[in-house]
């Protein structure tokens, strides 16, 4: 991984006052051009193929420029573009997923910390944050050992894509053989309990330069919004139980709808944000900007936390203009992107843009 | 069908500078009466019996005036009072099912191409209309060849409501029994296989006098929205079964609720729209104004098109002041109806009136 | 309980232009104050324990000023305080849960008409408020009649917590022994028919010095917003159950969620509000303010009343900047909670506020 050291350098080579917000076109893109934008910062969209119609569909979202790959894990030979034009790369979920490790040694300044995609990205690592923040956490079960419902998740099947559930290890053996999964996949299986209860996805935004307001680790937490997940074809699975079908679950997620949490219950809410943020400045320096806890809320109040993830997710392309939470905290309408876009204008503004960026 | 001709000579008899919407008290004349005010358009209700207290209670979107009929089928009475006050007539859900094959000879300028609304309400037409957009749809099933699960829908069958669903041929011919159903309404029946996933409503506004923009045939096609429909008894279907109920699923449409879709099947749904644009200007002259393509995302991510409404859906109603996407498109808070509204104006400005009026 | 003429006296002795509005720190209280202080009034928290966190992360809604109880039944405490600060107090859910009975005599103002707090928190009241509304209400029966699918709810039990459902006496017997319920708690009992449907809470505000508007009684009647209430388990039992897991259905209730109802059935639901209104007025002297009728809509569009809340709902917390229905009636983002301060500030202007506070 490239040190922060050198990130430093090349954050100091940068003209300040022509900053420019770049991303991969796709998955929030439309919002954090948009929340740049606002913010008065220069947009650049890197993208692949023509496939640029999105674009023209939603004008106030489109970048200034756009820069253009073959592939997304060719973004390593932007750099030095990307270097040129002082852009600032936000990383999200498609970045992570189509980038993959060249992310670690990219020599472009990156929102937030990039240890922390590396933590998200290992599924040990992601449960030792979680654990190191005290959280609960569905059990995790080993293939010989399936006592209870489970849902299988493996490496590199983002977005719920090939998610499936097993009841107990015979079922996962017959599944495993039936999808004729690779013993290498098979290593970095995760077999997860399923914890039945409501999904919530609150979105956090961690400033460390920030004072006042809700405080965790060394800086204040914002919570944005919440989500959930809509996942094809399990969301409208009991429809088709009722047309007498019952087809194999399955968890591609293909969007999202707006939920609100109860109010007495926010205070736990906002406590699952601060102490994954001070169990992520212990492990491995913390998490400036915006990231997300996924949690399950059982029938007595608990949340069980079965993943986090680092970066800005998908769920607050709900709240382009603001949330239910938001309005609470911004009198204009503040958008997660616009939330980013104004953390690096104040940090360049007080000078610790190496504080919010690596 | 009146000519297009004679709308056109209709349309140069109005005073261009008082202009007024009209629509039937129903469906979604809160969102019109409303979007068209702050075009500023002078706006006409048409209702029923003494009905009016909605805008009683939502005074904001009151018309400025009232036209009282018995029943709405009785529409073609007014026909020489609203050339008088220079009505154009946005057509909706309840005006294609109360006032039915009058619509075509209104001698009303109507919003949009008044050809599309027959190709709405025929099974056959909208069939074709979605294979000639190369789009996929349903398998569509004989009576007697009923091999998979389905929905049954008849003619007239509106909203939803008297949807059935079954497994069989046997159960088919079991159900008809028990319902009654005459060889009339027996022969415009649709049995339509159910496709497992997740509906996704899109809305789309079609501009044939706009340059720029996400093009489709001549024109720009904007996406100003997405919704569910909320549907009794299915919706909550699932509660009933855990209290040890099993009710025959039932799709009364009863509201609405938002949704958005992953980013990066945006362009995926874009094309949805441009394709059902242009297959409709082969077809019969384009779709100028509102509409909606019903899908069914499955696992694959593949849409699958059930529907075509080629109007302004109720669904649109979850966005009186602007949606998740419209903020990217409009800076003010842009609705369907207000859309609508400004076509009007725009196609005024322009001398355009007949290319999106019919 | 207090006498009308007693809190009146009170009101006198109120300095109208320092009046200040106070509630529980919890339940509904982030928009109460952000409503309150948009409409310019000074606002009091009620606090237990140190646990204010919450106004450090949503600073737009922290209230001017706290005051500490041990715990929230302790809140006769602060009567003579209450008053010399000028405070009206706004009554939510955690209010009527917390406070419990203690309510009835507080000497201090509070919005709306204590009379039907009462009302609502005795079900035996509530059920003759509902008939007398000649509004469709699910069946009550008796433990030992049980012969439909039920929904069990004790008295306490709030927030759904407890709730749970039984198929015939038998099934009831068995669960209220496993349960160890109590004599005195079995006396309490509600057995409600479960109706198949889909759940629409409606808000509403009932005010009865305003002239004009959707009439009831001698007032104005608005409808704000409406929602559905997320409950754990039962929300996303579907998804237990394709795991293979059946556990018992539970009904806590941890959010809301919005939804909005087809144009065409507003009328029926703003007859809804109306009818209990009026219904109110005969039986206790009205409802002045907030309130929420709980229904289910079935597949021929009946509405069952299953509960009423005569005060602000949770739900209302999904629309802190106005909803799809309040657009249509304020031009400013209109909360209940701002409703709630408007009308007091309307009262005090017009000298009526013992007509709105009792």
């Amino acid at each position: 991984m490239i040190s922060k050291e050198e990130v430093k350098e090349i954050l100091e080579g940068y003209n300040k006052n022509k900053l420019c917000i770049a991303t991969l076109c796709s998955h929030s893109s439309l919002q954090i051009f948009k929340g740049a934008k606002e913010e008065g910062f220069k947009t650049l969209g890197i993208r692949v193929g023509e496939d640029v119609h999105v674009y023209d569909a939603f004008p106030l979202s489109k970048p200034d420029e756009f820069l253009h790959l073959e592939k997304f894990s060719d973004v390593d030979k932007l750099e030095e573009e990307l270097r040129e034009k002082n852009a600032i790369l936000i990383p999200h979920g498609s970045l992570v997923e189509f980038v993959g490790e060249k992310i670690y040694d990219l020599a472009v300044p990156i929102m937030g910390n990039r240890q922390a995609l590396l933590w998200e990205s290992d599924r040990l690592k992601m449960a030792e944050w979680i654990e190191a923040a005290e959280m609960r956490m569905p059990r995790t079960l080993s293939p010989d050992n399936i006592d209870v419902p489970c849902i299988v998740k493996f490496p590199g099947a983002k977005g719920g894509k090939g998610y499936f559930t097993v009841k107990n290890t015979k079922e996962f053996d017959k599944k495993i053989a039936k999808l004729k999964i690779s013993e290498e996949m098979l290593a970095g299986v995760l077999i997860q309990e399923y914890i039945v209860g409501v999904r919530f996805y609150p979105h956090y935004f961690y400033s460390p330069i920030t004072s006042g307001g809700f405080r965790a680790g060394n800086g204040a937490l914002e919570m944005l919004g919440i989500d959930r997940r809509i996942e094809t074809n399990i969301e409208e699975i009991y429809r088709a139980n009722s047309f007498g079908l019952n087809p194999e679950p399955s968890f591609a997620v293909v969007g999202n709808s707006e939920i609100i949490l109860r109010e007495s219950m926010l205070d736990k809410m906002l406590k699952i944000g601060k102490k994954t943020v001070e169990a992520s400045e212990k492990l491995f320096g913390g998490i400036p900007g915006p990231f997300c806890v996924e949690t399950i809320c059982d029938e007595d109040f608990h949340f069980h936390v079965f993943e986090i993830s680092a970066r800005i997710v998908a769920g607050t392309n709900l709240y382009p203009q603001g949330s239910h939470y938001s309005c609470y905290i911004y009198k204009e309408p503040m958008s997660m992107a616009r939330r980013i876009a104004r953390e690096i204008k104040n940090a360049a503004k007080k000078n610790q843009l190496d504080k919010v960026i690596y």
